[in-house]
């Protein structure tokens, strides 16, 4: 752990500056809005270590494949998201002397990413040797209301000297990712426009030929009075600068703002591209500063009232969910189809921004409990839009008859992952998928969907999961041969009990909703059934395999084994290994982990956290205390799970424990990677271990169901729930539950297994405490 | 199967120029003496395809390691050889029109490597446009005795016109490898000198400074008078050239000389090699070409007096076997204990000229039984040498202990692959390295070597096996976990049945081996035991090991199962295989091909090829049955076995055939790859295809044992044996079967079970046929 900021409710607050830790904080104080995001880094130069990173949902790069071996079905690009222009840039010099805070001396300094608005802010007191001190208030924000703006203010006070203040607002195309090949850059310039205090660079990526329109004003205001601007204009490859110069007196106020248009061509022609970048910065203009900074914190008024979590009692927890909870909604909106969430979101170039499984597993019940329904369905639209590409990859890999198999990580569809053991072999993720439709089916009740189109990618799904089991002559039962399960250190093994589990499941799934759609939607039934050209036979094996598929055991334990052979290994618990040897991955070769039983994530166990009404409480408990001594939780998604599955067997001081690993991940450090980037996916796990962990909600024949306990430590909590157009607030105290329904209707909920009605604006309380 | 060269029982033909296949051809007629060699390019210019490429034993790069995920364990750099500087180049002009077969018009072509006396003979008649036409004939080679020389012998005639003949005999060190990345070159120029007709060019390796000299000088004849020679020099960066013009009439015959040196650093000091190669290259032009060239073929003779395989009846064959003896010999030589046998050998640059288990498993028992004790020594003795890297590399995957695990692939003793599933987990590797020394001393009786080397590499090895393999609580036995056997179609599998057997085997024949030590070289015996600390307790554990292994085995069907789980597989056999589907690892994607039964190549077999005598017919028999027909071949290494286990089980036919697949894989090219180079190491499987299987040669209690049968088509075939001092001749026809001893000693052999006495100098004729 390694903790530098300061626990603070609503606010990440950087007090010193650390250079050492600076990739760190850009990562921590990232913005986002769902469309774009922006790295903390500085506006102005910086000539110590720093990871620029500013990143746009779906402008990606078709990198090439490079393996050792090639193995048929890899593909033959991968894509990775791109460094984008870098808009925020503005140099300053005083009396031309450079305000570089590597060079400065720092009298002082603050970084404050202030969530509840959707903002960051930088103030530092500083002197520029060969001119003076200087104090600086600056604040930058991405709007989530004018998805194609942001905007930067910079303030200025010279506090010891008077001379000329010269600031540089500059549009850098000329930018590359920082594990590019060979320094190989991706983005040519394509147009440019550059007149006074007004700049727009056109950029086109080498390949694909998006574009990128980024446009930006400069405004100077002295002590409140806007300066007339003579600019000088600079003009290079991939780069325009607008430079003037300001006469400053000592104690004078100096405010630079830059508006900034970010417009590309996946939703603009390209040849309109120009003009629409001047209406929209015109309007950013026209608005102002403040105008656009107070739509923004209204923007987020409205987020957090569908999405806050409090906490009293533990402002770290407080300030860990919260966090989580602002980075979940900066990184996805639902307000585009094509967006998904990349693993660290827009706060790095790691896992190349592409979408993993991590999507339905991890994040969507986030989304389906924290926002409007439409958002959870866009994440579902996105893979239905993607199943033409996820049966071409089955074809890949030698499936027939539109079976499905979805990528493992993919942007646009197709695979963009080449590792065997990984692409071809971790196909639990089709089940995830499959999951998900369910998921936000029950919670919505949008049954609709499944008509529409669930039960097409549903029927593809399960045609994979019939072609990929086999059937054992010695066993004779179905068998599913060289997986990759979530534990991925395990690699190639046979039925792993999760994928097994979700391959039956996927096929009883998939027939209870073709049943369902032909029962209410015959013309719908008969034309999706037409469209995959579906037999009837299909069912018949299916129902084969759902009624004889094979899954580990262990008779004299009486568990689950994670896949066959599991108990053949050294059976170690994480207890003893030495801590000198963690994490694993960094210091045991490959071989060594996967012959050994430690689990990376949870595996067995996430497959009981998705059908956990299919095992009893002592069953449960039984393979908790088995296969948690045995994870070493080295992927951030592990933990979480954990803690809801230790909520739901009572064990809450270990549910506690899980969580701490898991809800300051990234603001403690936890993993000594947090200047890559944040977890954006496994933040929607820490939302899990409070919602459905501690407050164990549940949803029980299309009801809400709550359990709720509370960590000791704290003295309440609540959370917000929507639930087929209704809003709850959840709120827990260490002596009662309160339940208050938002909407203007009755809702039926279930609280310790008792089920209540609550009035429209009306709430439920339930006194917990003992007497 | 595209066979186009002309059957020849000595030599290798091709009649026409075939622009398509001179890649091929240009593998197939390599020359080589085991320091270097020389693919078979035209030493004039080509303007059409070809891969040009220069060799030199354990002259290597170091090229960085690239791969999408690092794992703990993998190399940094991996070797692979360096294409040398080219030393064969002659452009010549007629009347300044080029001599370029890709551009003359072809009007007779032969290109003949002469195996029986070491040479590349080229002969052609052409016509040039703007020029006339000439005849030419070409003769190279590559020393085996005079081991830095190569020369060259060019021969013109214009048939009807006169003029000038120019000739540039070159170096040129500008030379990269056709995989290099982004054209990446690998030398420096380091030297030069350049006078008259004499040039040396110094190049330097860019990393690991490696220095290789390569002189030239040339001399020029008319109608067998030699000219005096005027020659322009041409110098440029890492190239010199001496240009000379010779004014001829029609019908005059011009011959070019073209005498090489090629030093390296690895056997002279680098500041020497300029003085050293003027020596070598004085040496050689004293010598002359005719007396160089007559060495060659003493050299040759000699050695096809200690290795050829003569067979009667099958010209095809014969041509086959030869023409591999030819290249192992090539190959190989002994002489140096720093090199050893790349897969593809010095005629191509794929496999980047490093060693494999190839070596120990493969090639061993031809150089054991075709040259002197020193050359299998010497390949035993390059393991030796290694031992402290092999421990190194063992020590980076976690083993501790002095436990030894040799590379997959290594060109200095250091890992250089970077695939889990190989590198770490194709340990199997380790057996054929303990195997070979067994095979050594039961072969040669040099019991010195155990004491001497033997034991401590045993014993590192026995130490890796301990550590390798851990207790099953469930099965109350050893096993060994996630590993890659030798059929590479099947990746981290447990308790692969071949590596299990020899994981035992190791452990229980290097405690035999010590307690030899012990009984016979007590003072070497402590001296080990203390270098290596070892302690009693560790042949506990190797005890243990070695009676609680465990053997995956299917009572039902009576066979050891390739590895545990093999039978859970749908059991389909290569016969039911679509030939559209073949060859797998181009058709099927990796997943498919591993949870498929199908069989790259011999596994069980393999293992029980080595421990032959401890199964009976009757088991041998049902596990090929079962096997074979499992098994697609798809590595040239698999066929050869099957054919000596198909020889042993009597299964004639089988054996004829599987040794058809394997004779003449490369001369006609069934595996559409012959222009990337020779399957080297794959021919001495061939060689084993008819001496241990056909020929049944064994070695019983010490004793040669035979057990001749001859193929149908066949009408005689023999071969040489050198055993312990003694060089037989066995003689097998469809009658008799003759065994000739050739030394003065007397010999004890075994021929179908009986044991006889053949006196020195005296033949052993049985009479088979029945009467």
């Amino acid at each position: 752990m390694n903790r530098y900021l300061k626990i603070d409710p609503w606010r990440i607050v950087e007090e010193t500056f650390d250079p050492g830790k600076n990739r760190i904080s850009e990562s921590l104080f990232s913005l986002g809005n769902g469309r774009m995001g922006q790295r903390g880094n500085f506006e102005e130069q910086y000539s110590g270590d720093t990871l620029r990173g500013t990143y746009i949902g779906g402008v990606y790069y078709p990198d090439k494949t490079k393996v050792g071996w090639w193995k048929v079905g890899y593909p033959e690009y991968y894509a990775k998201v791109l460094n984008a222009p870098y808009w925020i840039g503005l140099n300053i010099d005083f009396n031309g002397k450079p305000l570089d805070l590597a060079s400065c001396k720092i009298l002082g300094f603050n970084r404050i990413l202030n969530m509840k608005e959707g903002y960051l802010e930088r103030s530092f007191r500083v002197e520029i040797d060969g001119a003076g001190i200087i104090e600086a208030e600056v604040r930058r924000f991405i709007s989530i209301s004018d998805t194609e703006v942001g905007a930067v203010r910079y303030s200025l006070i010279p506090v010891n000297f008077s001379g000329t203040l010269t600031v540089s607002a500059y549009l850098d195309g000329d930018v590359k990712n920082e594990d590019a090949n060979y320094n190989e850059k991706f983005w040519e310039e394509a147009g440019m426009h550059i007149k006074e205090s007004r700049a727009i660079l056109i950029s086109k990526t080498k390949k694909l030929d998006y574009q990128v329109s980024t446009g930006m004003e400069m405004k100077i205001f002295r002590n409140g009075i806007e300066t007339e601007l003579h600019c000088l204009t600079e003009k290079r490859k991939k780069y325009a600068a607008c430079k003037a110069s300001v006469l400053f007196n000592q104690d004078d106020q100096i405010t630079i703002y830059k508006y900034a248009a970010i417009l590309s061509s996946l939703n603009h022609p390209a040849d309109q591209l120009m003009k629409n970048t001047h209406q929209v910065l015109d309007n950013a203009v026209g608005k102002g500063f403040d105008r656009l900074m107070a739509d923004q914190a209204d923007a987020w008024s409205e987020k957090w009232k569908k999405s806050d979590i409090v906490i009293s009692g533990d402002d770290a927890a407080q300030q860990g969910i919260r966090f989580n909870i602002f980075q979940l909604n900066q990184t996805y909106t639902g307000e585009d189809e094509r967006l998904n969430i990349g693993p660290k979101g827009f706060t790095g170039e790691k896992y190349g921004g592409s979408t993993y499984w991590d999507t339905e597993a991890f994040c969507l019940p986030f989304y389906l409990c924290s926002a409007d329904q439409k958002v959870a369905r866009a994440l579902l639209m996105y893979r239905y839009k993607h199943l033409s590409k996820a049966i071409e990859n089955a074809e890949k890999l030698g499936f027939t008859n539109g079976a499905a198999l979805y990528p493992m990580v993919t942007m646009n569809g197709e695979e963009c992952h080449n590792e065997w053991e990984i692409t071809f072999e971790e196909i639990h993720r089709n089940g995830a998928i499959a999951y998900a439709i369910f998921n936000y089916v029950r919670h919505s009740d949008d049954r609709g969907y499944l008509a529409d189109y669930g039960l097409e990618v549903l029927i593809a799904i399960s045609r994979f999961w019939s072609q990929r089991t086999s059937w054992s002559e010695i066993k004779k039962q179905f068998v599913i041969l060289g997986v990759t399960g979530p534990n991925e250190y395990e690699n190639n093994v046979n039925n792993n009990w999760y994928t097994n589990r979700f391959a039956g499941w996927t096929l009883k799934y998939t027939i209870e909703v073709m049943n369902f759609v032909r029962d209410n939607y015959p013309e719908k039934h008969k034309l999706v059934l037409k469209k995959l050209k579906f037999k009837e036979s299909e069912i018949k094996r299916w129902e084969q395999i759902i009624h004889h598929m094979y899954f580990p055991y262990d008779e004299q334990l009486g568990l689950f084994l994670q896949q066959e052979g599991y108990m053949d290994k050294e059976q170690k618990l994480v207890s003893e290994l030495d801590s000198r040897e963690r994490p694993l991955n960094q210091k045991w070769s490959w071989d060594r982990i996967l012959r050994s039983c430690f689990i990376k994530q949870a595996d067995v166990l996430q497959g009981m956290y998705f059908f956990e009404d299919d095992f009893d409480d002592e069953v449960l408990a039984k393979h908790f205390s088995f296969y948690e001594s045995r994870t070493v939780h080295e992927s951030s998604l592990s933990a979480c799970i954990h803690s809801v599955m230790a909520s739901r067997i009572g064990e809450q001081q270990k549910a506690y424990e899980l969580y701490l690993r898991t809800a300051r991940l990234d603001l403690d450090d936890y993993n000594n990677e947090a200047d890559q980037g944040c977890h954006i996916t496994s933040m929607a796990g820490t939302w899990l271990a409070i919602v459905e962990g501690f407050g164990g909600k549940r949803i029980k024949n299309g009801k809400l169901s709550f359990n709720p306990a509370i960590p000791e430590k704290w003295t309440s909590y609540s959370f917000k729930i929507h639930f087929r157009g209704v809003l709850l607030d959840i709120n827990v105290t260490r002596d009662e539950v309160k339940i208050k329904n938002n909407a203007d209707k009755a809702v039926h909920v279930i609280l310790y297994g008792e089920e209540y009605s609550v009035n429209g604006k009306q709430e439920l309380i339930l006194v917990t405490a003992p007497d």
